[in-house]
């Protein structure tokens, strides 16, 4: 329904009907949560092989015992998959512990302590560092930025990723921007998918920092949903041509494809980061689970497992978004008032909502029972200023529970946008 | 032999015996390993339980799946079996991933770049702010001081832990000194248990510094290796009646129990500590590896089940420490320049050799294809003013290189001993 063509009549009988719903839902108790995103049960259950890779009776590849310490960097088998995966080349991967995030806090508060390839620290600096955050974005890259004490520049997100010329304005000028946050596949929570210009565009975009970093969170890059899923450029080949390669932090998990939170992380940098990455690491720890990872190696396989493994995540999860985007589909399909992205991989969808409307959205579906992601969550310091973005996760909630959530959802958007629309 | 009452010409003969044995182990080429305290095969061959614990068809505890994300601060079986061990209460253990070092790490690189509980960030301060690092102690501790900038102050191990005295006039009156590290149970090198008197003292002592910690590394907490090892007094129970529980940090993994690098680690905390810690955790990550942790846990069982596999790994140590030590016996058990330590459990034996010898030492060992420790490594930035303390870590090596590494290491001490004595 077009409910800003709608007269205030109209509008008055339309909200009273939609309230009716809503308190009928009131009175159901509900319990439902869309707010992260976390595979469901089913999708774990694909993994079930990885719990009985490894047996008593098994012998490691002969030279190296991965029960002992050793090999900071990784077991050579997952290198050569995470390498596979990426098309990149082995010797850039350093495969860490069950955590991507971990990674990047560590990249950035090594930085922050001691520089980056010889750089001052940034606690040194006479200023405070910042980062580029294109928004909407994912939460917890800028609750790093937020606790470190990083100054957060947001710059809007386009149809096929963060908005370049700004980005290049301010990176070619501000010695004191040091990294810009990406999500380069299926973003989190637009579902972008970076053009290869954007890509391009990164990878050879003047800095005034030598020490300034892509945060390249390629969680998400083999999360595709649908067949026509659109690819993403090899950044690291583009880089390689201009010369520009150590610009580049990349990060992965396979906390989506295996266990979430019992996965294996993974960053790639060029050969000179990733040894001082190595040097880093090593004041921290003698290794990572190299017993876990080469369990991972006897599941994954290659990367072309990798992918057929995530072909069948695909069709446990594309229904639920279908059942998600049907909805707001069929109840905001003529509206240009909410509006939202049709994702073609990755875990969210982003809602954009009447202005002024998303805290109040969240509210009323929380006094129903439905927990969505805060608004605010995917802007720096969870500071929208348009009140309208909500990210909402399908995947998590079984398919009953995410008809009713959507339904609650649908409800509660309806209503607080003709409220706002009656009150203009 | 007692070289130092040997006149030079019997020196001379002795010695000339000694390099003619030297000269054979050269033609050996050999290539042995003493250097770092990893376990053998054969114990780690104990942990194949482990590799089985989880299968496909198990399900996991009614009501959280571990297999997703949540339960930043662990499963609960794990802390309970944490407390149990350590007879601490369940609320003060948050379980981490495999490296207890790396927690060791992230406290300190948390507490430079945010403060401890409230206080000022260390990076903030207008001056360097200071460790108290026992000497001989841990290289892996005195590293993470050195490439963050923590001034270190050598302090004198005695037979019962830290000399007390100098450390609590220390800590009484310089705000600045924001650590102590502490091995309480067969300290890294030395073997040395803490006196209940010493965790008395350091539980109590009066500290100039609000956010001064102890960084008690319990690692070898377990690891006895004969029967009368003494036990070492609870911490957390005496800071308790005197109010000073916040003062410790107590980290402890499973890597020497089940598999080194591949374990789980733990830091326990008071309740308030612990707050912040899981706070600042959750900037890092969603979660540590539960799934591993589970299966640590079918595996481990109970902290009284720890114990019985500490006892069948310690049948394992047990003879390769007596090879070492029969053999400094023989060699140097009337000597008052050449002493060591008897441990009852760790995993190190700490030479002392005659002041000015130990790099020497080194040296020729290398030579004759012997890593040991590089000389030095258990002092602060690695300098050792007395030039004699040398770590010897017997656990690794096959029985029969244990004996040969054995033999080249007493021959050159004997050499480079004597040559010593006959330059004076």
């Amino acid at each position: 329904m077009r409910y800003e063509s709608l007269t205030k009549e109209e509008l008055q009988d339309a909200l009273a009907a939609e309230k009716k719903r809503y308190n009928a839902f009131l009175k159901e108790k509900l319990s439902l949560d869309m707010s992260r995103g976390k595979p469901a049960a089913a999708q774990l259950d694909l993994g079930a092989p990885l719990l009985s890779a490894l047996n008593k009776d098994m012998s490691f590849p002969k030279g190296t015992d991965y029960r002992n310490y050793g090999l900071l960097d990784g077991i050579p088998e997952m290198k050569k998959l995470f390498a596979d995966l990426f098309d990149i080349p082995e010797e850039y991967v350093f495969v860490g512990g069950n955590s991507s995030l971990n990674l990047m806090y560590d990249m950035i508060s090594d930085a922050m302590l001691t520089g980056v390839l010889g750089s001052t620290p940034w606690v040194r600096l006479p200023q405070k560092v910042k980062f580029i955050c294109p928004v909407p974005g994912y939460d917890r890259h800028f609750n790093i930025c937020e606790k470190l004490g990083i100054e957060m520049i947001s710059v809007p997100m386009n149809e096929d990723g963060p908005d370049m010329d700004i980005v290049e304005s301010l990176v070619a000028t501000d010695p004191y921007i040091k990294g810009i946050w990406c999500v380069p596949r299926f973003s989190n929570p637009g579902g972008i998918v970076y053009s290869e210009e954007v890509v391009r565009r990164l990878a050879t975009m003047k800095v005034a920092a030598p020490d300034f970093r892509i945060y390249y969170d390629n969680s998400y890059f083999v999360h595709a949903i649908t067949e026509d899923a659109p690819e993403l450029a090899n950044i690291f080949r583009i880089a390689k041509e201009y010369d520009t390669e150590d610009r580049i932090y990349m990060f992965f998990s396979t906390s989506k494809i295996t266990f979430a939170g019992s996965g294996v992380s993974m960053i790639a940098a060029s050969p000179k980061n990733l040894l001082s990455i190595k040097e880093k690491m090593g004041w921290k720890t003698i290794g990572f689970n190299k017993v876990w990872q080469y369990a991972h190696y006897l599941y994954l396989q290659s990367a072309d497992h990798v992918l057929a493994i995530m072909r069948e995540q695909a069709k446990l999860i594309r229904p639920k978004f279908e059942i998600v985007l049907d909805a707001f589909n069929e109840a905001f399909g003529d509206s240009d008032t909410v509006t939202w992205n049709t994702p073609k991989g990755g875990y969210f969808i982003c809602l954009k909502c009447m202005r002024g409307t998303a805290k109040a959205i969240w509210n009323m579906c929380k006094k129903a029972g439905l927990t969505i992601t805060s608004a605010g969550a995917s802007h720096p310091l969870h500071f929208d200023d348009s009140d309208s973005y909500l990210r909402i996760a399908p995947t998590y909630p079984s398919v009953e529970d995410l008809k009713k959530a959507t339904e609650v959802l649908v409800t509660v958007v309806k209503i607080v946008t003709m409220e706002t629309l009656i009150a203009k």
